[in-house]
């Protein structure tokens, strides 16, 4: 069997097609309920959550040169402040739709990006910063996001009955 | 800039590091009594987590050819029974141990493993079912293995103060 880069690239996508099902299921189970109730004492809001996921999500877009952000808006309520921040968040039903498009929007982006283009740099470093270290490209940003997801989806498998 | 294999394997064990750095820092941090407590009502507690993430990463090392288990006691405990069965539980201080000790074999091991080594496939696939899906490999049981420790991190984590 030829052994080249490719392989490699397809079983990082599907790791992280995998969390995104995986997450996508558990949202289409919890009701808006059990989404708007602390994962744990204390702790975020299954709302607070899925805002954060979908913010960085979409944050991808721009990160991997895919295009441009859809749900900007997000990041000032579900990544820079806290889930007690007091800022008023969208309403569920539109987050839950925000959650479907951004990750359609950023499935069609993955797809397209090539092998090489895998191992170039994401849009926040620099040419020179890249240079000195070149793992700072757009394969590790999704390796990155896979586990930030995962993470995350272990916290809001709390909020099962 | 080469573009081979060799940077994409390095990645995925750089992710897998980070999230072991990660849970190995957030044990050292708690304690004892953080440990023996759910990490959210009815769930999982923290010594449970520790034994099972154990188990999952000494059964890496047979399952990648590294070499035999440390610790195959630890499966009917924090694998094949819940937190709840009843059975004994190895004392917390063992506990510690045993997940340095595992992650200390597991790290020598995973240096070792060639760029085409990581494609071949892992122990517990026939190399006929192998032949039929190529990406049941080694590569994948690391990417598959960073996100569950990364899921039940995310838990671990609402046992800090």
């Amino acid at each position: 069997m030829k052994q080249d880069t490719y392989p490699i690239i397809a079983l990082a996508l599907d790791n992280w097609n995998i969390q995104i099902i995986r997450a996508t299921k558990l949202l289409e189970t919890l009701s808006d309920e059990q989404l708007k109730k602390e994962v744990a004492p204390n702790r975020n809001t299954g709302i607070y959550l899925l805002g954060h996921l979908t913010a960085i999500n979409d944050a991808m877009l721009p990160l991997l040169t895919i295009g441009e952000r859809q749900h900007p808006e997000l990041d000032d309520i579900f990544v820079k402040n806290t889930d007690k921040s007091g800022l008023a968040k969208p309403l569920l039903s539109d987050l839950r739709n925000y959650w479907k498009q951004v990750n359609d929007v950023l499935e069609s982006g993955l797809s397209t990006i090539s092998t090489e283009e895998w191992l170039t740099k994401h849009s926040l470093v620099s040419q020179e910063d890249f240079l000195k270290n070149p793992t700072r490209n757009k394969l590790n940003v999704l390796l990155n996001r896979t586990n930030h997801l995962a993470y995350h989806l272990g916290q809001l498998s709390f909020l099962k009955g």
